[in-house]
């Protein structure tokens, strides 16, 4: 096993050139046998092997600086800087993250877990370089996908007046998740396909090289256009932004890379290398279906197929279920997705409403502005998209949503603690960022049929809503409870006196827990479904104060700006007296993991708030 | 006067074509005359009274759609769709706004104020018409500031797919706000003076003609790169993106550019129509000092000068003085902008040390991940951007630098009410934002001496600090209170008994007043400048708290996940039962103003503060 030289970075050095294939075999083998029993992003890093190979030869570690962009495809970097060893506990609670993590190796740079940050970071490096004097090499990894990113662009914007070596490798796959969209992707292909145009190349060449042909050609190149552009240099979208353009060059042939990379280094200035690459690649399962292997469950080797079947619905499922209804019936119902058409559901409303139907690419700031000019144009636009992306949007929300108060719906996926993706995508600051926001509405189902019925409810408002649902398994408990939603209102599930639950979202199951563990110690206990987090249900919430002693609220959201402080703020006002206890997430980044495992060490599963309950109660 | 025949849309197409010159030279003695006695955006305006004429001749309102990008540049749109009387009162109290408003005008389609959003609302207009079955043609009018701008670039990508007509104005003046920079500038640059080309065109042309000298051509083009790809057809980087482009054309030729906006709305597809401008134009000072004549102060038309010179420091002035001093001591200082050297005081930086400022054109995301790259490099990077502006960088504050707890200070300025600007300009949203988010710090000065105190602390300490400090002259009352500013310690100004008031930056001064009044009445009055909206002083709330009855908060920012109600939540938590009322803003957008009639409006002014006390205290 070639794998087993392997302890530490630059260890790949020592491999014969002549191995480097076999390397490549194992890795994937490798790549292929751990993720199938952890689940993890496996086609993005079989489609990167040989990409990171070539890297690893042609720079030094730590001294040189990779930054991964989205970062998910750094696999095989963890491998070649002895990491071989973390790949048994990958994305698991205290195990190894599946992103960079400047915190886990010193041959992570920058930590990334979103799209397009890399060239910013990247530039970032070199000037740091510069300005210390120090020399080194600086290398950013960019799919195709995130070049759709506006960060991105801006970022390279910047990149042309560099004066001294900086290296951006465009890692494309024609894929960012799903499919790629766009201008800019069209452009790439037309450089990938760029071979038919050689003949046209070579006829013009010739001509020029003394045919007296001359009137007709002219007459085709000015037909020809950007086919003719690139037959004198392709790239040249890049090149005509400041950037050396090399390319493109087969991401798959580790010599051929080494040597673009030590050309590249030599150029003082910004220079692009444009490497293909397959997403998938020698992983047939994951070849034919790149969008299901992006982030995968545990899987059988053999046929590619999950090791455990889901059974049961989740929201992603029933809001997939309800898009369709509701876009049978109003033909002003717009989806808009950035580039998570599977993710977020919204598959099988494309395939039925193909027109109304919008893959922006990884674009939330576009897709947020976009959906409030087709509202603007009277039209109903939903955003589909999770919470920790939906972040990169919030000016968008402030300033073209929400102050023109235009309808709007947010369907916010993803949203709570996400689990093995860890820090970088737990959506855990939603209630915050957008509660803070004029006219802006915000609500969470309890259970599966609550979040169909929140739908209807966010499309009928004429004013921008956000509805708010976790990663996986639908809620299927408290069926019975179905009251109408409305604007504000909080919904009785139980009610008693001494202690009031007051619980948002996700946070309704664990407070049935938290409440039958409470009556078995002989409380007597109320639970309030809140459904609304802005605004909040004040009338709810002054019953409950006249006939409990404890007001407890809870949800799945870091405590600033969140529902609770809304809860406390609104006591305060209005002189109640009653016991307080705020059950939220603590002020701090929350690490990967299981999710139950993550409730539990900061304090929001059902025998932790017993437990503060009990204390708030007996102080 | 034809001005006076202008009162509604359309009444324009009724000047004669002979007159078109002289209307435009009224316009411009009209804006000239107006804003220099209200102030406002004038060169903008100048520059594009030609392009917002021939528009309005081709096109027909409110049928057709112009989304005028940041907006301040809409004045002469204003004045052709019958709102001249409104420039009496622009951008004052209840007067017309310097921005559009749908809430103004039905020919105002989208509320605009920050860059590069008209596209993306463009498209959405587009889509909806389509979708609709309506005919009209939809206009986006960007500047080539605003094309540096990410999600302007997001849009363009999602343009290339359109198959039906849409119009992008390219307005180009070469600037942005003060001088454009990176790639795409350089770019348009050379598009702009491509008529030197112009030989060489016609001599390759002559050659492929049938002279035998194809070999020296072929090396000829090989060299020439992009000036040949010019040549062959300027505006082929958007051509490549998909985007059918026309130009470049003369911005102040009204006959020419009505031409080329008939041509454009056959065009099936997205159009863009590149026009040259020129800022300031027709006013010789604002020609010769365009960031000046920006967003201008009154001034005297005869000279130029400002009616009012100021005499006194802004916070901003005060910035600008610590930074080149600081920037002295320590080499490892950086300072950043988004194209607004001279707004946020940097100018005197970028003279004294070239090569550790940056100006990234208007990208504040590219602008935060930069700085956290050069933070990761062990630089000492400082952000200075508006605090609305900032709200582009939310996710890059949370995912970039907070997360890996770079050392990052982001100098917010323009935070809390900004007043002529208005509601998109209001800076009141930063404290709720930034302090859900973890490792932040975030604190504001009470004086101008603080400010220099602070951001000394703030470069001290290692890990991600926001100071934030208002437009405006620089509080210069409590010179003799100048505590060292330590990590999350309040400083006690006045120590007495009954109220505790605590206030953040900007409200200090304001307390101040609210003590001396309730002094007058009788009460006893403590006064505490927080400094620290992120970690609160724990410690000194605990203290108010044993000797206070009723424990106030002072904040510009509103409510939600601010100063105040992180000091409730403490009060809750820690079981104190003072009386609390909290000072802040309320859950609206405000509108624009003189900042101490707003104050009055939404109740933060002494005044209104003195008042609440009082009803508090005696319900």
């Amino acid at each position: 096993m070639l794998l087993e030289t392997i302890r530490q970075a630059n260890d790949i050095k020592k491999v014969e050139q002549k191995d480097y294939g076999e390397l490549a075999r194992e890795i994937r083998d490798f790549l292929i046998h751990k993720i199938s029993v952890t689940g993890g992003h496996l086609g993005s890093n079989l489609g990167a092997v040989e990409l990171t190979m070539a890297l690893h030869l042609a720079l030094t570690f730590p001294e040189d600086k990779i930054i991964w962009d989205v970062g998910h495809q750094s696999y095989t970097h963890k491998i070649l800087t002895g990491r071989q060893e973390g790949f048994d506990g990958l994305r698991q609670f205290h195990g190894m993250s599946g992103f960079p993590k400047r915190k886990e190796s010193a041959c992570d740079v920058f930590d990334t877990g979103h799209s397009s940050t890399s060239i910013s970071a990247g530039l970032g490096l070199v000037w740091a370089r510069d300005i210390k004097g120090e020399k080194n090499t600086v290398v950013s990894v960019i799919g195709d996908g995130s070049l759709t990113g506006g960060m991105a662009y801006e970022a390279l914007n910047n990149a042309a007046k560099l004066e001294t070596n900086y290296i951006i490798i465009l890692n494309d796959n024609n894929m960012s998740i799903s499919e790629n969209v766009g201008g800019v992707s069209k452009y790439l292909n037309n450089i990938r396909t760029a071979d038919r145009y050689l003949d046209l190349k070579e006829g013009i060449y010739n001509a020029l090289r003394g045919t007296p042909r001359g009137d007709s050609l002219v007459n085709r190149i000015r037909r020809a256009k950007s086919s003719f552009k690139q037959l004198v240099i392709p790239g040249m979208l890049f090149e005509d932004m400041g950037i050396t353009y090399l390319g493109p060059v087969d991401g798959h042939d580790i010599e051929g890379l080494v040597q673009v990379i030590q050309e590249a280094k030599r150029v003082k200035g910004a220079v692009m290398i444009h490497a293909i690459t397959q997403k998938g690649k020698g992983f047939a399962p994951a070849e034919r279906h790149p969008a299901r292997f992006h982030g995968a469950e545990p899987f059988d080797v053999e046929t590619g197929l999950p090791s455990k079947p889901r059974t049961e619905a989740s929201y992603t499922d029933v809001f997939s279920t309800v898009m369709c209804k509701l876009g049978g019936r109003d033909e002003r119902i717009i989806a808009i997705t950035a580039a998570m058409p599977d993710g977020t559901g919204l598959k099988r409303f494309h395939n039925m409403y193909p027109d109304r139907f919008f893959d922006v690419g990884i674009a939330e700031e576009h897709a947020v502005t976009f959906a409030a000019g087709l509202a603007a144009g009277g039209l109903k636009p939903i955003v589909a998209v999770y919470s920790s992306f939906l972040q990169r949007a919030y000016d968008q929300i402030l300033h073209d949503v929400c102050l023109q108060n235009l309808p709007v719906v947010f369907a916010i996926d993803r949203a709570g603690l996400v689990g093995s993706d860890g820090e970088t995508h737990q959506g855990i600051f939603d209630y915050t960022y957008l509660s803070g926001i004029p006219n802006m509405h915000i609500c969470a189902p309890k259970n599966k049929w609550e979040l169909s019925d929140m739908l209807k409810f966010a499309l009928s408002l004429e004013a921008p809503v956000a509805v708010r649902y976790p990663r996986g398994t639908a809620y299927a408990g408290l069926k019975e409870y179905r009251a109408p939603v409305e604007l504000g209102k909080a919904e009785w599930i139980y009610r008693e006196w001494e202690i009031a639950l007051f619980a948002v979202g996700s946070m309704v199951k664990t407070a049935v827990a938290v409440r039958e563990a409470l009556k078995e110690k002989g409380y007597s206990v109320s639970l309030i479904n809140a459904r609304f987090v802005k605004p909040i249900d004040e009338e709810a919430v002054r019953e409950a104060c006249a006939e409990h002693r404890l007001i407890v609220t809870m949800e799945e959201n870091v405590a600033c700006g969140g529902y609770g402080e809304k809860v406390l703020s609104f006591l305060n006002r209005n002189g109640f007296r009653n016991l307080y206890l705020n059950i939220s997430i603590p002020d701090a980044y929350v690490e990967h993991g299981n999710v139950e495992l993550l409730k539990k060490e900061i304090g929001i599963d059902a025998d932790s708030v017993v437990e503060r309950i009990q204390q708030t109660l007996v102080p």
